[in-house]
């Protein structure tokens, strides 16, 4: 069984394509798991903000969650209006390019791109890094660690859509649980107290607080709370991977995820304020996340706690596998329009998208080399492209309602719009909040995308138009090429290559280049030659000479083949090269390459009327 | 003016091989600087190992110098005599496999290489190591000192033999003038004195004696002196280099070069018993080298000492050029005997054997990258090499003189005889008293290097044996090849391929490859192809559909061209492959190469009866 089979599987025909699609039990751990783990850093995100204000910080967070689960809900049935809108599958690119025109899908495609290629960087990071800190004997090996589990996670992917469902199905829905417990048991046990529960082990203290509560910072708040809502977006880009009835199972999905979801931030958030669990400094020793916080308090350091965190910590790993299963599909949206490599919509042995898979899994692995496997900086990068996304998407869909018309299109095009203008106002928040700690490189790379996808599709454009099929393909008989012959020497190779040539042509050249140190070439071969044209019919070749004092080789035939192209204005110029074909590529060093180099430079540097042939003999 | 002549030079033309040709002057630094700075370190090396014996180490340093003299001159003679039995340039590999066979001969050559090879590595690595002594700040960029004292060399002969004649001939003549003028300053004061002079700055005091003299320190002594000897060869090899009258001028060079060498040895060894200076510790803090030592205590630590030392450094640093200057001739030398890839005995634009330079300035950055720039534990090694080609060639010598007879053959072979005797017991007390410091390396190696010699050697005659021409080249008329044109889309490369296919054949397969997903072809193609063929007079092609279920599209087209050859036995094929040339390399990331990937598969898997055609169509 070759290598690829065993890592890969053996290749899936175009026929068993139905079998790879899924239901919501395994799209929940496919598409959602981005989302899911949101819950993980978003309320965290929110309390570090928080964190100067002290004890009374406390005050302001079930307020900002429930401003984010609205913002959630709105997000929310606006995709389940796209999935049923489209359900050959649309993310914000599509939806955008149809509804607003195509600068604004690509603005949607980039953000998406950007966002999808740190997440898988600051997932596996985040994973990682909670790992190390809990065995610190493993710190050295931090980047090799990430590497290992990006390498794992692409070959989950390349082997199609269904494996890494049932491979992340365990880890995902025991994440569920646990935090569900750890929910319903510390709200049995608050309401038992009245209100005022005695945490299990007592959560750090609380600063003294250094700063008033201001607009400003609940607004940066609810600006890094939102962290939790990236990944929404997956599953409409997904539609087709769903089992029919495609839409019922891609909405059912996205309604699992979303509530989920929103159970657990607001679990959450009235958990934190009522045990007074809020953030810990993380640049600081004695940080410990706000979760870890929580489940303690409610349970106690105990076994549970430990399968607890375990769950956590494998969901944040895992949750790079999203951006696997999506990211290629926004670049073949992209790629069917020209504006990527055309050959992002070919679909790979096991019928995903591989070279997108592939390019994620190259672009992550620089991303986390180039930081070391320490990705912290890039967080605040993170929600920016997501919410440019949702944007487009939602401005989109107000556009299509109102061409669509017709009954109900009015109150979906309010949802759309309310969800527009509040994940546009909360991008300006972001932006505005984090543009000096990285919001800028975002603001500076998506431009840089879009040029390289305008300049992408000019590109194909200018090829297409130059390789349209132009004229009549013969207008009459044709008449066959010079063959050129180059002969380093009179000996098997030589000999085969100018029998094909007698075999094409009748006007054939054997060209020769003597320089001082040259083998000469056998006496008897012209002879042989001559004896070969009368006994075929043929005329006699001619044999040229070329003299070269600087004892190139290569040059010397170019030049003269160029010139005779020049000469015959009207024929075409078959060049015949002999190839000697060696078993092992180590005897690459025993041989001059020079045929070989001869043929890759009248590639380059030929003209439309030469051709080059390759005769191989080959060393048993 | 392209980048290639300014950094190597104009091409020379083969007839300009005369003007390249240098004379004594230039000689001596280009075949001399190896020979020449073992002056440097060879009475540093027997004062070293004598070190145990304190003061009267002393008493053993000038007989043990006439020894080393006395050897240098009964090789001295015995190359002259080489010089002049074989004025095209012998070495020790052409010497031993005339006389001696070609084992011997490769055994020579094997021992040379090796050589040749540590000396780049440990010349360039010592010039390197003084000067970092002298200003510790650069230390850190040792290694990158020393590639770079590599790239400088290997440029400079690159750029021809006469160029690092003339670059070196300063520095070379410097040397040996400061260290001439040290010794007769040193000799008139020691004379003035009555032969105990006293140092202008003291010497370090020696150690107390920790053993008594025995024969076997003294042999190891003797073998460390004879690292002094290593270079001696070069001449022999080059003889082809000089002027004419060409053995005159080698011989000249020759006696210049081991005079020169023996006046600083007798002088060196001189002066270090008179003005009582022994070798320092290497390891220690406080080491000092022998030539430094003398320097200061003769004409103490002014200008001239300073400039004294500068010469020594660049004069070591400067013979790794030797090797540059012979490893390139002895490759070609073997090449040409089929035991070496036989490029090696190509001249390149220079003149020069490029490739051999190349392979030893890649080698040596090996080395040097290897050991870190610090290359003192492969001093043991080193004289090895030498003297396992010296004693080949002495033997040699011996066996050219009994064949050829007449009138002073037995004289010479008297002279020959005791080379070879000499130099084979110092090889067995340099092997004795360094294997186990690193001789063993040398012991492994040479078998090795002997094993890929006579691999190549095997290879190049199977080649030559499988590719003799056969047969006659045409026995009657020949028949056309049968034309394979895959067609992905029709366009105009597609197109133009298919035209060439009319003009070479009259029995064309258009081959299809329908998957999932792939374009469709234009819909009025079959129609222009069927015009083409009334038109033209040639037969309708056959159009061959090749379904793939699993999306593979080369694999599939290989399959069908293989079976074609099956079924056609005595046809020869012809796939002709349209190719995209675009000018830029960074649209290759554009399109996809499957053309060129069906060439090199085809090449590769193929079979002897098919040829590959490339179309190229050219993007403005």
């Amino acid at each position: 069984m070759p290598l690829a089979d065993i890592l890969l599987g053996s290749p899936l025909a175009s026929s068993d394509e139905k079998s790879q699609r899924v239901g919501p039990a395994r799209g929940v751990p496919i598409f959602g798991l981005d989302a899911l783990s949101s819950a993980a850093y978003g309320p965290e995100a929110a309390l570090t903000i928080l964190l100067p204000l002290g004890v009374a910080g406390l005050t302001y967070i079930l307020p900002l969650t429930t401003g984010i689960v609205v913002l959630l809900a709105i997000v929310y049935f606006s995709y389940r209006q796209t999935i049923a809108a489209y359900p050959q599958g649309a993310g914000s690119y599509t939806v955008a390019k149809e509804n607003l025109g195509e600068g604004a899908g690509l603005l949607a495609a980039a953000a998406l791109l950007i966002d999808y290629l740190l997440n898988v960087a600051v997932a596996i990071s985040a994973g990682v890094g909670a790992l190390v800190s809990g065995v610190p004997k493993l710190q050295p090996y931090t980047l090799t660690l990430c590497l290992v589990i990006l390498v794992l996670i692409t070959i989950a992917n390349l082997r199609g859509i269904r494996e890494p469902g049932a491979l992340f199905m365990a880890p995902t829905y025991l994440f569920v649980a646990c935090l569900f417990v750890v929910i319903l048991w510390g709200l049995w046990r608050s309401l038992l107290s009245g209100g005022h529960p005695q945490p299990l082990v007592p959560p750090p203290p609380f600063q003294t607080a250094q700063a008033a509560a201001s607009t400003w910072i609940v607004l940066k708040a609810f600006a890094s709370g939102c962290t939790a809502m990236t990944g929404v977006e997956a599953v409409s880009n997904g539609v087709q991977a769903f089992r029919e009835p495609v839409v019922k199972s891609a909405r059912l999905t996205l309604t699992v995820i979303i509530s989920i979801l929103i159970l657990l931030l607001l679990g959450i958030a009235e958990l934190a304020r009522t045990y007074h669990i809020g953030a810990t400094d993380p640049g600081q020793p004695g940080y410990q996340s706000v979760l870890s916080q929580l489940t303690e308090a409610v349970a106690g350091r105990g076994v549970f706690y430990g399968i607890t965190i375990a769950a956590i910590l494998s969901v944040l790993c895992l949750s790079a596998n999203t951006s696997f299963a999506d990211f290629p599909r926004v670049c073949r949206a992209v790629a069917m329009d020209s504006y990527l490599p055309r050959s992002l919509t070919n679909r790979g042995r096991r019928l995903v998208y591989s070279e997108g898979i592939w390019i994620l899994a190259i672009l992550s692995a620089g991303v986390l080399i180039l930081f070391g496997g320490v990705t912290d900086r890039l967080i605040p990068l993170f929600a920016v492209g997501a919410f440019l996304a949702f944007t487009m998407s939602q401005a989109g869909m107000v556009a299509h309602w109102k061409k669509a018309g017709g009954r109900g299109a009015r109150g979906s095009m309010l949802i759309n719009g309310i969800g527009a203008i509040a994940t546009g106002a909360t991008l300006a928040i972001i932006l505005a909040a984090k543009f000096t700690s990285g919001a800028w490189v975002v603001v500076l790379l998506v431009p840089a995308i879009l040029a390289a996808m305008a300049a992408t599709r000019h590109h194909y454009a200018r090829v297409d138009r130059e390789t349209a099929p132009r004229g009549r393909l013969l207008a009459g008989p044709v008449q066959p090429p010079i063959a050129v012959v180059p002969m380093e020497q009179w000996n098997s190779t030589t000999q085969k290559a100018l029998r094909f040539a007698f075999g094409i042509s009748n006007d054939i050249e054997i060209v020769h280049v003597d320089y001082e140190g040259c083998e000469p070439l056998q006496r008897n071969w012209a002879h042989e030659v001559e004896h070969a044209a009368q006994n075929s019919g043929v005329p006699m070749p001619r044999i040229v000479r070329l003299s070269s004092p600087y004892r190139f080789v290569i040059q010397p035939i170019i030049d003269h083949i160029l010139a005779l192209e020049k000469k015959h204005a009207e024929r075409e110029i078959a060049v015949v090269i002999p190839m000697l074909v060696e078993p092992r590529w180590y005897q690459y060093f025993l041989h001059s390459e020079r045929n070989e180099l001869l043929s890759g430079l009248l590639l380059l540097k030929g003209d439309r009327r030469i051709s080059i042939v390759n005769v191989p003999w080959y060393i048993k």
